[in-house]
C-alpha cells in the first residue's frame, strides 16, 4: 500500500524533515531495507546506520531533530510505536476473500455477521455467533454457542470448546485450545482412584487479547476463567481453570498458570514461569523467566521483579547466587 | 436433569436432613449458586456460607450432622467426591447426536461400534476400531489400525498415529497428539550428522485415562509406551518413547517425561517437572513443581516429596534454601 | 521387506559371520525379537543376551569379532547406526496411496510435484509448491505461497503460515505450527497499552530437519527465522522470531528459544531449557536440561557443558550444589 511521507507524518503526528512527497511502500529492518521502505531508530547510536541504509525514510526520536541528512525523517516521541503503527497501513494483512468456503461445515443455527470469513474445512457448531469482519481459519473447530466478537482473527486448526466467549479484535494463533476442561479430580479414599470433578464453568476472553500458537486455556470448573482486555499470551502457555488475568498482562512462551490464580493488571511474566494454584500476582509485578511461585503466595509491587524457585525479590535472589558462587570458590 | 433430594441421597448413600422432595437441577459453587443448585462444603468454616447461599441443598461432612438450618443437607464422608458424583447426573454432558457426520471421512474398512459418533470433518483411516458409545471430535485424524475402546471422548483436532490402542472411557482433549515418533537419532561419527533411529513401536493407553489439551505422547521406539489405568495427564505434558506410567499417576501441566522412564502407581508430579531418561519414580512418590530428575536417578518412598533440580528430598531442599538465604543476609 | 543377510552386509559394509542366506524381515529390540528380526548390541556386556535372543541375526561391534556363536553376525564400526540404516530397508514406512484425496481442498494455483500425496481434509492454499514425493497429512492447513521441498512428511493437523519455506526431506509431526507471528509488542507510554509490532518476516527450514509434535516456530518479525540443515527439534519446543539455528543442532522437548537467538552448529540443548532473547550459543556447546540462559549471554566451547539458571559451566554449578549441601548439613 503506497503512502506519501506527508500522509504518514499526519497519521503518526510526526514532525517531518525532508521531502514530503517521498513514497513509502513498506516497512523493513535497517539491514534489509530497500527503496520504498520505512525504518526506525530508537537511539542516536544507530541513527547513522539508518541514514546510510537504502530505506526511503527513517522514523526517529528527538535525538535526530538536528540531523541534516538528505534522508527524510519523521521525528516522534516513541519511534518503535510509530513504526508499528505505520506498518499497519503500509503492510496490511493480505486482502483475502471473505465469505464461507463451500467445504466449511457451518450449522444453520450459527449466526455470522457481515464480512465474516470461514475458511476451508472449518466447523462452526450450532448457536455460534461471529461478529462482523471476523475470520475463522482452515480446520478450526468452533463449539456450540461460542461467541466471537468483531474483527477477530482465529488462525487455522484452533479449537474452541462450547460456550466460550471472545471479545472484539481477539487474535488466536494456530493450534490453540480455548475452554478445555480444567485438571480437577477427587481421590476416593476408599479405592485410591481419581474421579473427575465437574469442569462445567465458562471462559471469557476480553477485547484485544492475543493468544499464541498451541497455547491452552481451560474454562472454569464451576465458575469463570477470565483473560482481561489487552492481555498478550505467547506460544505454548497454559492457563488453568478459574484463573483471573487482569488487563494488559504479558505472559511469555511456555509459562504455566495453575488453577484459581489471580494476576492483576499490567504484570509481566517471562518465559517458562510456573505459577501454582491460588497465587496472586499484584499489578505491575515482574516475574523473571523460569521462576516458580508456590501455592497461595502473594507477590506485590509495581515494577518489582521476582526470580528463582521459590520466587524471591530479584535483588535477594541475585545476592544469594553471588554468595553461593563465592563460597564454592573457596 | 431434575432429581429429588431423596434420589440424590440414595445415589450418594448420603444421610439426608431436611425436605426430601426438594428438586435439584444442577451443581454450582457457593458463590454463584441459585435456586435448584446443589453445593458442597468440606469444612465447618465454610458451612455458614453454604447455608446462607441461594443453593437448594448442601453436601457436607459429619461436622454438619448437628446443623439445624432449614436448608436441606446431605451428610457424607467425602463431600467433594459426593459432589463430583452428583454433578455427573445433574449436569450430564449435553445430549448430542450420534452417528457419522456426512462430512467426516471414514474408511470403509474401519469398524465403528453402536452409538459411535464421528463429528464433522474428522478422518478415520482403514482398520480403525471404535467401541460402542465413543465419540471422535471435529477435525480429528485417527490413523490406520488405531483401536479406541468404549465410551471414549476424543475432542476436536486430536491426532492419533497409526496403531495406537486406547482402552475404555479414555478422554483426550483437543489438539493432543498420541503415538508420534520418539526423539531418537544416531550420530554418524564420520559425518557428524544425525540419522533417525527407528520409531516403530507401539502406544497403549489403558482405561479411564484423561489426557490434556495439546499434550504429546510418543510411541515406543522398538517396543511399547504405556499409560496405565486411571492416569491423569494435564495440558501440554510430554511423554517420551518407551516410558511406562503406572496406574493412577497424576501429571500436572507442562511436565516432560523423557524416554524409557518408569513411573510407578500413584505417583504425583507437579507442573513443569522434567524427568530425564531412564529415571524410575517409585509408587506414591510426590515430585514438586519444576523439579528436575537427572538421568538414571531412582526416587522412592510412598508419600515422600522431592523438589529442586537436581531433585532432592523436600526437607533437605528446604534446608538448603534456608541456609543460603541466611548466608546471603550476613 | 525380506532381505538376505548378504544383502544387508553389502548395504551396511559389514563384516558377515555365519549363514549369508539367512532371511531378515524386520528389526526389534533384543527383548522382543522373534524369528526374522535383526537386533544390535553396542557393548560386549549385552552380546550374550543378543546371541541368546530369538533374533535371526545380530549387528555388533569389533568386540564380537572373535565370537563363534551359531547366530549370524554383522560386524560394523557403529552398530547403532548400522541398525538404524538396516531398519530403513527392513521396516519401511507402510506403502500408502499417493495422490490428492477427493476431500482435500487444494487451490488450483497450488503446484504439486510428481507422487505428492495430500491426505483427506487437508487444505493447500494458493501459490503453494510441494516437491516430488512429499506427503501432507490429514487436516493440515498449508498457507498461501508456502514452499515444501521433496520427500517431506508433514503429519496430520500441522499448520504452516503463509510464505514459509521448507527444504527437502523435512519431517513435521502432528500439530506443529510453523511460521506463526512472533511475540512482539510496543507499549504506548501514554496509555500503557500494548500494540502489535509487525510480524511480517519469513521462516526458512532447511533440508533434513525434523520437528516434533505440537512444536511452534515463529517467523521473523521483519527478517528471517532460520532452522539449519539437519536440526532435530522435539515435541512442544518453541522457537521465537528472528532466531537462527545452525546445522545439526539438537533441541529436546519443551525447550524454549526466545527471539533473536543464535545457536551455532552442533549444539545440543536438553529438555525444558530456556533461552532468553539475543543469546548466542556457540558451536558444539551442551546445555543441560532445565538450564536458563539470560538475555544477551554468550556460551562458548565445543563439548563444554552448562547447567543451572542462570546457566554456569557444569563443573562450577556442581561445585556450588555440593557446597550448599555441605553447608546445610552443618
Amino acid at each position: 500500500m503506497k503512502r506519501s511521507l506527508k500522509e504518514l507524518a499526519d497519521f503518526l503526528h510526526a514532525d517531518l524533515r525532508g521531502d514530503a512527497a517521498v513514497e513509502l511502500t513498506g516497512v523493513a529492518s535497517i539491514r534489509s531495507a530497500s527503496e520504498g521502505d520505512l525504518v526506525f531508530v530508537e537511539d542516536e547510536k544507530n541513527l547513522g546506520l539508518a541514514l546510510a541504509s537504502r530505506a526511503s525514510a527513517v522514523i526517529a526520536g528527538d535525538f535526530a531533530a538536528q540531523e541534516t541528512s538528505a534522508k527524510p525523517l519523521l521525528i516522534v516521541k516513541q519511534p518503535r510505536l510509530a513504526f508499528a503503527r505505520a506498518a499497519r497501513i503500509l503492510s496490511p494483512a493480505r486482502q483475502r476473500a471473505s465469505g464461507v468456503h463451500p467445504s466449511a461445515v457451518v450449522d444453520p443455527l450459527a449466526h455470522l455477521g457481515a464480512n465474516v470469513t470461514v475458511e476451508a474445512l472449518a466447523v462452526v457448531a450450532e448457536g455460534v455467533k461471529i461478529g462482523e469482519g471476523s475470520r475463522v481459519g482452515a480446520g478450526c473447530a468452533i463449539g456450540a454457542n461460542v461467541s466471537i466478537g468483531r474483527d477477530c482473527e482465529i488462525y487455522a486448526n484452533v479449537t474452541i470448546y462450547p460456550g466460550a466467549r471472545l471479545g472484539d479484535r481477539v487474535i488466536v494463533h494456530a493450534g490453540a485450545v480455548l475452554g478445555s476442561d480444567g485438571f480437577g479430580y477427587v481421590r476416593d479414599k476408599t479405592t485410591g482412584r481419581y474421579e473427575k470433578f465437574p469442569q462445567i464453568g465458562r471462559l471469557e476472553i476480553e477485547d484485544d487479547v492475543e493468544i499464541g500458537a498451541n497455547a491452552t486455556i481451560d474454562r472454569g470448573a464451576l465458575d469463570l476463567t477470565r483473560i482481561g482486555r489487552g492481555v498478550k499470551i505467547d506460544n505454548l502457555v497454559h492457563v488453568g481453570h478459574n484463573s483471573q488475568i487482569g488487563e494488559d498482562v504479558v505472559i511469555a512462551a511456555q509459562t504455566g498458570i495453575s488453577g484459581s490464580v489471580i494476576i492483576e493488571d499490567g504484570a509481566i511474566l517471562g518465559g517458562q514461569v510456573g505459577v501454582a494454584d491460588q497465587v496472586r500476582i499484584g499489578a505491575g509485578v515482574l516475574v523473571g523467566a523460569q521462576a516458580g511461585i508456590p501455592s497461595h503466595k502473594i507477590l506485590r509491587g509495581k515494577g518489582v521483579a521476582f526470580w528463582g524457585t521459590p520466587a524471591r525479590p530479584l535483588r535477594e535472589y541475585l545476592k544469594q547466587l553471588a554468595t553461593l558462587a563465592k563460597l564454592a570458590r573457596k
